[in-house]
């Protein structure tokens, strides 16, 4: 799965109306401005880059991910709008809120990539169900900032009372522009402070304040809630241990590590809010969104406790006991705040990452140190002999992000087997469509996806999938985040190009892979491009660098080929992908964001998947996921360590689509080499047609 | 020519103990923490980026150059060194200087990396002739910091007065941290603050402050001076027209723009004191140092006047008219600053580039700006209706910078003009060298680079070399910085790699080649580092890459053919070159630099020079200048242009260097593409032995 690339194919556009386009790999690779104020970057480089979350489809988590098809059904707009509009509007002149105007974002508390259905509230308001945006309520207007993947469904979706703000047009105002703009000076303007980061809404205050608004913290009241009549319970499905046997590393020493940190940083404390970082500090995984298996819950690690903040129907006694031997302790999920402000009190240090805990957690604890220091005024002074103990935050970015990006060997070996299983998974699914293809089947992207879904769910250990296909026929594939719809969708076309990316998440290990293959003859325009988004694909696997390298050096490496043509894409080239977690994790990444200069390390799993899109007329992709391993160099120059990446996905790329007049001997080679390995690897785990497909489709092309 | 890449190889290194080695490239690729505080770099991204300026060993510029076995004669310590750190002490008590200390950095007023001989007070109170290091003397002390090329040398040169800093070893602090620790607190630093640059002083300031030390700036005395018996005097050679045909365009064209730009900008005049760009505004050419075709002056461009600062006596009458022409008035060199303080009394914005103007125009710009204040408060006040006229600086970057980088047609066809005839010299060079080598004579290193200036100085519009000749044999080689001495250098070894990196300045013109040979048989290593050396090069030759693409984009393209067997190269691999100016110019780079956000543009001039280097042993370089170029690819994705590389250097590659078995089809095809262009180009200019020497060393290799 890629990321987009911004229209200009540079550095950091500042242009402000520059907006994200696919929720899934924007946090990762995406080039934008904010859009939608709380965003979450995985690293202080990504600060700028936006993402809306993703809209939770489903209702609550299931260990078995529904079909696609199904899914679906229950999104479209709501009927009501106006009288939603209106309770919201009478809310705002309560006593204790009094406020002008409401920004309702599409994150949840803990800048999660996927969410869940309750905390879809930008959707319930305004009934536009994409997965990006930003809603916008002033007591006689309303609207809503969406991007260009979702305008014609935002027409469709919003009713007259919505302005829809087509984010990335040219003249359209951001949020804070038009809410200066349409306000007279001096209003207040409301924000649940849970659903943005510290730094978006810091950002949004200082944006306001230029016409003299003012920015109102409502911490006990989401106005949304209030007025979404049946507004489905939060997810309560169990939590369950990650085995150590995948994650190769028990609580006690991650916890360790984590203290050692913060204390090497003057911190006694420290608050996680991401959820896979939670997860991954705790070995636990849950289901309470779709697509990534996590758990919401708020972890605040002390010297000598650990606190676990979440619904504790979720915790079974087993998940209990494996707690209390990593001396965790739970808390109920919404008493974060209270307890921030008692270490405050306590004259607690707490470590924050302003770019990911949100401005509920860090203006509390602010608050509290203020009057704590207030209040002890006097003794502060008499007390200061050595270190204090007056409480004050530590702002930095979080340890865990690099800690759980660089992947120990058990979360390898998880990678490495749930990779093969996903592969006979596919082995099985490409026979089918390819057997349906040559009856004559009218299949549907929509059907494709559903079957996918179906093989990989046969698989052992299968969850979910890591995110939503993208099942693309012909020129849908140039749509490069394109979702199929049940209603609107393709029929496969023997005589198109069909691009397939998806992933699924097993119980060792995350999966993420794109194929672009051609049921008929493809052109030799086709093939060209193919061809070389392959010896791009090809150039950054089979790259070696020295330790210490950003990975955007490796960049150009996969477009190289392409530009000889005047050829490009408009998306990075690799995203990081959690162990049994998240599809996109960072802090590093291989794109031509030059700001992240976040190493790439022995260990760190990435994706490899350029690609090329002619508009209206087809996408081609090629992805495989790598791990970051140290190669045996002949020599060591800089007395340092050179690096290279080893292959988990072994699935056959289309030898059709090659014109092997184009590669040179080392990439055949490369293709020939690889099929090999595929074959080896895969077929122990097939048999039947599945077996000889896969056989058929790993014969070496002739060196030329 | 190359330049170094810090021994951690990665990006910016912010240890203060790490220091330039090569001041020829530094101020363009290097990485490095200013060691010599008043560096200037060609952009702002290079802002740390230190070099100590080329100690200029000729007196004075001349017309022709002087071969380096006479120039390096001059060369050594001084002889009664106590006497003059007496005299200079002396000097610190005298009235309207009391001083506790006084810095003596290299530099002259104009950030030059060549500088004339009467400006080389560092090496005359120290006795180090060294090009890199900067002397600071206290009452009771006398310290020389200098870098690992120049330990040996500085042993030798320095007294016993002296103590050597070896900068870049562990725990040697930097001047101010000495400072900061040998002076009681609240002591009086004296410099001269013509040789720093602002932004170097106002850093210096800011770490001597932490000790209550006070920053003197003595504009009127430059305490070396004074002691200084017999000075040499200030060059006085004069200046000359760069002609139309080579310029390309007029002077009043490029003041024009000049213009546009600060008003734009919002500033009534701007400050040129960049030598090159001072040469480059006025199509002028000067003899004041050696390499650069440079004159000593400042100018005051204005939005209807402008006014050159120099020594008038260069100025011959049809020089006078030329400027005159233009709009162009002289005014005495040392007259800068008064000009200056009535600028800003006079209401004037003037545009300050702190990283190249020096800190005695910016602060006495400053001090002007406060007076005109504090006097006019009232009448501002008053007269404050739309734009006022109080005096502010514009403080940014030069615009100069680019648009010189930027070559036009006519500056192109010099430089390749220029390049055929330094190809042509080449060839006699070369033919004479293998011809010696064979009859069995002993040649030193010196005594090869003077032959070489000799063949080059019979080429018609040969003025100076474009920098010291890298003349190295065997494991000289290896030592990236080395320059061949008389008394010390090795005799050429027919067993041995010899490398040779040399320019010339045409008066139409710059060449900058580095050719790497083997005069008996090499190693398989020496062949198989040769070949990957040579791939890079191929590499960065062939690239096409999307306009908007910052140098260093395509810097891993010329080293990944090293990475794949664990070498690498410590400097950066290409950088900016001017026409018929410095060798070395901003604001573009090729380079792991990654701060360097500067595109590579349509006419830029660039090196391509990987290398790689083995101690002890071997040192391997393959350099050609290239201007960057359209290319016609047959799609433009983006709608934007795709952009290549043109050579300009056209001399043969040592094909016996080559193991075409590592080679691919491609570039072999490259190599004898390469020598048919060689040929082509070059034979027209040759008859006899060097033409047969060319014939012989442009045969095609076989494609395997």
């Amino acid at each position: 799965m890629h990321a987009l690339r911004s229209p200009a194919m540079r550095p950091l556009s500042l242009s402000p109306t520059s907006i994200p386009s696919r929720p899934l790999c924007f946090r990762f690779l995406a080039l934008s401005l904010p859009l939608f104020p709380n965003s979450r970057s995985p690293s202080k480089y990504l600060a700028r880059t936006t993402v809306g979350p993703r809209f939770c489809v489903r209702s609550c988590g299931s260990v078995k991910a529904k079909p696609s098809s199904e899914l679906r059904k229950r999104e479209g707009g709501g009927s009501e709008p106006d009288e939603k509009l209106r309770a919201l509007r009478e809310l705002f002149s309560k006593p204790g809120i009094g406020i002008d105007a409401y920004i309702v974002p599409s994150q949840d508390a803990h800048q999660s990539e996927f969410i869940a259905e309750c905390y879809t509230r930008r959707a319930y308001i305004s009934g536009f169900a994409g997965s990006a945006g930003t809603a916008v309520v002033t007591k006689d207007k309303a609207a809503l900032w969406t991007d260009g993947r979702y305008f014609l469904q935002a027409e469709n979706q919003l009713n007259s009372s919505w302005i829809l703000m087509r984010a990335g047009n040219l003249g359209v105002p951001t949020t804070s522009e038009w809410l200066n703009d349409v306000l007279a000076p001096g209003c207040r303007i409301g924000i649940d402070p849970f659903l943005f980061s510290s730094d978006a809404a810091e950002e949004l205050k200082e944006a306001i304040a230029k016409k003299n608004h003012e920015l109102v913290l409502l911490y006990n009241i989401n106005l949304v809630d209030e007025v979404w009549k049946e507004r489905p319970k939060p997810p309560n499905k169990p939590v369950r241990i990650h085995d150590l046997k995948f994650a190769g590393l028990d609580v006690a020493s991650k916890l360790s590590f984590l203290r050692a940190e913060f204390i090497d940083a003057g911190a006694s404390a420290i608050i996680i809010s991401m959820l896979d970082e939670v997860a991954w500090l705790l070995n636990l995984r849950g289901s309470d969104v779709p697509h990534s298996p996590v758990v919401y819950a708020y972890l605040l690690v002390k010297t000598d406790t650990a606190e676990l903040f979440v619904d504790s129907s979720k915790i079974t006694p087993e998940v209990m006991d494996h707690l209390k031997n990593a001396g965790v302790q739970l808390r109920p999920y919404n008493k974060i705040l209270s307890e921030i402000e008692n270490l405050a009190k306590q004259g607690g240090n707490l470590w924050l990452d302003t770019t990911s805990v949100n401005a509920a957690i860090v203006n509390i604890y602010k608050s509290a140190c203020d009057k704590y220091l207030n209040k002890n005024s006097k003794a502060r002074v008499q007390d200061f002999i050595g270190r204090s103990a007056i409480p004050s935050g530590v702002y930095r970015a979080s340890p865990i992000s690099l800690a759980k990006a660089v992947k120990n060997d058990a979360e390898l070996q998880g990678m490495r087997n749930s990779h093969l299983r996903d592969a006979a998974a596919l082995a099985h699914f490409w026979v089918w469509l390819e057997e349906e293809i040559n009856k004559g089947a009218k299949l549907t992207e929509v059907e494709v996806a559903d079957k996918l879904l179906e093989f990989r769910s046969m698989q052992d250990g299968f969850i979910d999938t890591s995110f939503d296909t993208i099942s693309a026929s012909g020129a849908n594939g140039a749509v490069i985040h394109y979702k199929p719809e049940p209603g609107s969708c393709r029929v496969l076309d023997v005589e198109k190009l069909f691009l397939l990316d998806s992933g699924a998440q097993y119980v060792d290990g995350t999966t993420d892979i794109t194929r672009t293959v051609h049921f008929g003859e493809p052109t030799p325009r086709q093939k060209e491009c193919f061809t070389r988004v392959l010896q791009g694909h090809i150039a950054l696997d089979q790259a070696v660098f020295p330790e210490n390298t950003p990975g955007f050096v490796l960049d150009a490496f996969a477009r190289s080929s392409l530009w000889k043509i005047g050829l490009d894409y408009r998306h990075g080239t690799g995203h990081g992908v959690g162990a049994a977690l998240n599809v996109h994790e960072g802090p590093q990444s291989i794109s031509f964001r030059y700001g992240n200069l976040t190493s790439l390390q022995r260990g760190m799993v990435v994706s490899n998947e350029p690609g090329y899109y002619e508009d209206h007329a087809f996408g081609i992709r090629i992805e495989n996921l790598l791990s970051v391993v140290e190669i045996n160099t002949p020599n060591h120059f800089g007395g340092i360590g050179y690096l290279g990446f080893e292959k988990l996905t072994f699935v056959p790329i289309q030898t059709k689509m090659v014109d092997s007049a184009l590669l040179s001997s080392v990439e055949i080679n490369w293709l020939n080499d690889y099929h090999a390995q595929v074959w080896e690897k895969v077929s122990p785990l097939l048999d039947g047609s599945a077996r000889q497909w896969l056989w058929d489709n790993t014969r070496p092309l002739p060196i030329q």
